[in-house]
């Protein structure tokens, strides 16, 4: 019979999600948490030590100054967070400790010149994480609605431009990225939620999967979105994308967009407990070179399917598991995205997006959208 | 004579800012970034090596997915980041690297085990980080006029408010902190801001210097607003607090924020080139306990002041250097925040903060907004 270890996070519960998830407490500053013989530990500086008292869900919080002040009244000039974890470790007889692969390593020194011995545990940290509660999934869908409110919005303005010598134009002016954009993240800010690299790019620019967009949108080609925000309250994250079109799709384009589908369709289809991350993403690389869609280096650039499949959202945007060629089985209570693309800078390109929940014989959508490319 | 080291970063820019500083380049996921020789070199995948060769400040940027695959008809059946980054190391004879302190232990272990000498080096791991040019000074100050509108508008909300059996009441509602925040953040969003985390917090909860504040705001006591948002297209932060009354405050409340003022205007009247972040810290201490405001736990919580003077502020909300009790000379270029504030639950808080540029003689106060407690 093992116990469980001792582990021992140091960093800022901002933007590290797995010190925020087993904590509740967030800080903008790096502090430091423990669990020793199963209890939580945290030490918190003069300016949280109340705070976290009051909310964090931890079995106990420590004054790190209380500790400091006992070192500075020894021998010690400059007192270190490695001399105060040090004090608390050898309090409680510890000389193990498992910590994140990311531990930094200036710490991890001075731990193990104190003689601690350190190992490191790869992403799940906390396992339990990627199994998301029935809360977390309906934080999850929470965020998803207000995406949904604000990209509907956006379709709607799309719906009531009109084409002008190629452009897309509403209230007299050419409709940009930028407006899409603008109009999406103060829709959700509205909702309390935060928008951040929101992509709204077409043609060429959506061929970029990662290019967030910018400058006038133009008619008949291919407009990708991807929106992906925070909720400020909850911190969970949801994440769609819809491939859209004002105007007339170009043959090519349409079959590009309908082997898209198709192939998330498929995708979504062997979602289910047990399932192989890795064999999904594969699928979907075999659907698309099937349908002659190949993938590579062409005249200088990527060009086909160069980015995975899926990804786990919650606490962070990406996280496990994945659906990719690093994927590993997926089990129920997952929430990961499925998100195909193709993008040729001769035809265009499309992403389409869901979240869904895994679920012991299939998987739950999350999100409730149409996928129409065409708007008229 | 010493060369430069050659340096090691595995980060992601979204949230490591030493990288997005060097590269220019912001991605989501970690990327490495090296330079060896002078030479910066970015190594990306499939996905955004691309956007990376397009746009990244660097002087080469290679395809990850070249070593892996080299790799794989090797011998290698999992190829880890490291093992790419020692082909590029052993293809230019590097066998010693300055990491930064944050540095992934894991990643550092695996180096460690091929033979590297790692050195770390604390922040600013770019000592010209903490040095703004003029072009970062006017993307802060940019951040800031967009804060000073939204303040503003909350401000005048306030104003147009009544007060009706001791809450604020406009338009019929009672005036809640999330009102507030919502307008605030809404205006940061209209003009390209994102804010999160801002703080509206009245009477008791303002007293935690980190409470975000919620529920009904009530008149005759005091509201710290703490406003620090990021441009989404320079990623460069601003900082502003300010502390306001509707109605009457109490004579201790009043004297209060007047000593807060006189220290905050203390200490930016001490900040020049080559003055002492600690000195400063120290005399707003000292200038707060000869006006009679004590600090310490009192009652079973911290009261007085008992957080820093001040901060850097630049592509963080808190970098180099401080102004508090590990504080660092300051340098022509630094922008740093003066933001001292006193906290007592039996007679409310006060945090006012500007956001100052450091000269050869004194500095160059970046906020323009009025310090009035009283709304009428």
């Amino acid at each position: 019979m093992r116990s469980e270890p001792d582990i021992l996070v140091i960093a800022a519960s901002e933007t590290e999600s797995n010190l925020y998830y087993v904590t509740r407490f967030l800080a903008p500053d790096p502090f430091i948490f423990l669990r020793v013989k199963s209890e939580t530990i945290l030490l918190m500086s003069d300016l949280e030590v109340d705070r976290a008292r009051a909310t964090a869900t931890v079995d106990r919080v420590l004054a790190y100054s209380e500790y400091e002040e006992r070192l500075k009244r020894g021998r010690k000039a400059a007192v270190t967070a490695i001399d105060v974890v040090d004090v608390v470790l050898k309090e409680r007889g510890v000389t193990r400790l498992q910590v994140p692969e990311n531990f930094g390593f200036e710490h991890a020194r001075q731990l193990q010149a104190r003689g601690y011995a350190l190992t490191t545990k790869c992403e799940p940290f906390f396992e339990e994480r990627a199994i998301k509660t029935d809360v977390e999934v309906g934080y999850i869908e929470a965020t998803q609605r207000a995406v949904e409110v604000a990209v509907q919005r956006a379709i709607n303005l799309l719906g009531a431009a009109t084409v002008r010598n190629g452009l897309i134009v509403h209230e007299g002016e050419p409709v940009t990225s930028e407006r899409i954009k603008t109009l999406i993240n103060v829709t959700l800010m509205e909702m309390g939620c935060v928008a951040q690299h929101t992509i709204i790019a077409g043609g060429v620019q959506a061929c970029d999967p990662h290019h967030e967009g910018a400058g006038p949108l133009k008619a008949h080609e291919p407009i990708v979105m991807d929106v992906f925000p925070r909720h400020m309250t909850t911190r969970y994250f949801a994440d769609m994308s819809r491939t859209v079109l004002k105007g007339t799709p170009s043959p090519e384009m349409k079959r590009l967009y309908d082997t898209v589908l198709a192939a998330q369709e498929q995708a979504i289809a062997s979602v289910r407990d047990g399932a192989d991350g890795r064999q999904i993403h594969a699928g979907v690389i075999t659907y698309f070179e099937d349908a002659g869609f190949k993938t590579g280096r062409l005249q200088g650039r990527m060009q086909g399917f160069f980015h995975g499949t899926g990804h786990g959202v919650g606490l962070d945007i990406h996280e496990a598991p994945r659906i990719s060629k690093s994927g590993s089985p997926l089990r129920a209570g997952h929430v990961v995205t499925v998100e195909p693309g193709l993008y040729y800078p001769e035809i265009g390109a499309a992403r389409i997006e869901d979240m869904v929940v895994v679920t012991a014989d299939g998987c739950r959508n999350l999100t409730c959208f149409p996928k129409v490319l065409v708007i008229e």
